[in-house]
């Protein structure tokens, strides 16, 4: 289905089509073409959810938005009520040429794709149009990476959810279970908190730990080990939780941890602290990144510091070396730096934050140290 | 992580590398550009999972294949022999140009990329590259619609996984119940049953039923009314499952259940009888379409017939009208007319088949009568 999420705010969803088409004509671009996916969802209310068969909405500045579906798929959209929002709704069955559909709902051939378009449909959308295609994502991020009050409402209650799951930590993370046993039971506890699925459930034990991106296995874990939990999923209105916390199983076995963890936890509070409107996201990556440098272990800190979050776990803006754009409030992300000791031990410490007028609002608000299982 | 599944067999990696890069050359492209999917699966036995973060897999005609990775997602590539499948690794880490990468690898700026590979990085390839960029999707379908033997049998596996699936339906599906509750228990049930998890599970109740791609809702089921049960997952080896069934709670309440049913087993019937090899794949779809249009009900057929299946549950080739290619032995695929009479009930047969050097044969067995429970 078309994975309607949370209630259907026209007068919102009106208010970003005219946004997001005078952002296009500001681009220079004709037409925004939107596939299934969170960018999508945040123009009409659904996010869609067909591959093969376009799914498209042809957004033409000056024109008016059409929405190109299969015939099939339809149904899946009778929720969205697309006169409302002054959207025309063309469908079309196997067979039949979508992508002809889609140059007739354009003027201009200077259209911006959805980052997340497959290739399948850019590159046929591309060759039946013709012109310049260029990437609706700086476009639409321009629109998404700042909040309204109502998606930060949605931000904050996914971020008390995944904390009420990380406070039970105690019940499913223990000495002599596997990877993969306690990752079911905090799956099944994301949704008990009030998550409508659980999205991803990271459990990386001992030297798992310092893979930042492993998920879990049938590793047994043991005493002493260090734990890194990075959890989320969606609440009802569409928006994400992500959190990381460390663990370790009673006493630590290396002798390096406290000290080590110590030097994170410094970086991680660093970086929250110095999120307020006009910072840079490079500024704050570099905040935890000095700490984390200084203290010796740079090498080891083999990822950015973080991520925005919404519609999407992972969207701009990126904190990342590199990226000079100034914060603003109601722009949200993870602040989550890392300190990973290959074939030993690793961990993270992970936060979702808002800039706000006056600087920061954190949406996670559990303990940040060390916590003794 | 990296997805790796099921067993790594170097020797048929090794020679479905080969082929690819032999495939591209017959078509006129210097390099396949391979994102995390799977293609990638089928080509190295990992599909990756990264979204923003560029990984791609250059694999250059008569010049070294090449896997760029982000460096925090590379452990998760540890159980691949890349060494001894000849694949050169090079990681990147944030704030780096992985695209600059991949240009390095590949030499002349013909590429074909992954179908499914998103526009965020098929138009940063293309901008990096120049050239003409065209879609891998019609190379790598020629290798991966022609299963080899240890594909088909992972395909009969997982057909009987699920046929065992359906064979409990009446412990799931009963009056009263909702359809999220029916779908929840089916899900728990298809993994019980041998899959890795439960990838879709459709349980459409009387009106529902009409709408092809509803998933499931909070409706009540009642007594007399027919009911599409359409699931799927993959198994351990990667590969799909897809069968549908339709059911009914007692004595139908529409009278003309059982004759409309019988066209629609009538059309299931003939289609699978049809395939073998030098038929075409349109041909297939024409024998059901006119066993149910010559019925009357044409206009209520609203899909194609079917879709390949393997590592996707939708991939090549396709049952539908206008595709002209005469199926081999090797080739997998859905049979599954529907008729949908909206507002009303709707009704659903789907087997996965393959085409064999003497005819057919279906992975899925159990009984195509309307099953009443």
């Amino acid at each position: 289905m078309a994975t309607i999420t949370g209630p259907i705010d026209v007068s919102a969803l009106r208010a970003r089509l005219d946004r997001a088409s005078t952002a296009a004509e500001q681009a220079g671009v004709d037409a925004l073409l939107i596939s299934p996916g969170s960018d999508l969802r945040y123009l009409i209310g659904a996010g869609g959810d067909s591959f093969e068969r376009l799914t498209c909405l042809a957004l033409p500045v000056g024109g008016t938005p059409t929405l190109v579906v299969p015939k099939l798929e339809q149904p899946g959209y009778a929720g969205i009520p697309t006169d409302e929002l002054g959207v025309e709704v063309v469908t079309w069955v196997d067979g039949e040429d979508p992508y002809a559909l889609v140059k007739a709902a354009v003027k201009g051939d200077r259209t911006a794709v959805a980052d997340m378009m497959p290739a399948l449909h850019t590159i046929k959308l591309g060759n039946a149009i013709g012109g310049k295609q260029s990437l609706a994502g700086p476009i639409i991020r321009e629109l998404r990476m700042r909040k309204d009050a109502s998606e930060i409402d949605a931000l904050r209650k996914a971020g008390q959810a995944i904390d009420r799951v990380h406070a039970r930590m105690g019940e499913f993370l223990r000495v002599g279970r596997t990877e993969r046993e306690v990752a079911k039971d905090i799956a099944a506890a994301i949704v008990e908190e009030g998550h409508t699925f659980a999205d991803f459930v990271i459990v990386g034990s001992g030297p798992n730990g310092a893979s930042p991106h492993h998920r879990d296995s049938d590793r047994v874990i043991e005493a002493g080990e260090v734990v890194v939990i990075d959890i989320g999923g969606p609440v009802a209105e569409g928006y994400n939780s992500d959190s990381t916390r460390t663990y370790v199983m009673g006493e630590p076995k290396h002798d390096d941890v406290w000290d080590t963890y110590a030097v994170l936890q410094a970086a991680q509070k660093a970086a929250v602290e110095a999120v307020k409107p006009g910072v840079t996201c490079e500024q704050i990556d570099a905040v935890a990144r000095t700490v984390i440098a200084d203290a010796g272990f740079g090498e080891f800190f083999v990822h950015r510091t973080g991520h925005g979050i919404g519609l999407d776990v992972h969207e701009e803006p990126y904190i990342v070396s590199g990226n000079a754009l100034p914060l603003e409030a109601g722009m949200a992300f993870s602040v989550e730096p890392g300190i990973y000791l290959p074939g030993r031990w690793g961990a993270r410490i992970e936060d979702i934050v808002v800039a706000t007028e006056n600087g920061v609002e954190s949406f996670n608000n559990r303990p940040h140290e060390l916590v003794v299982l």
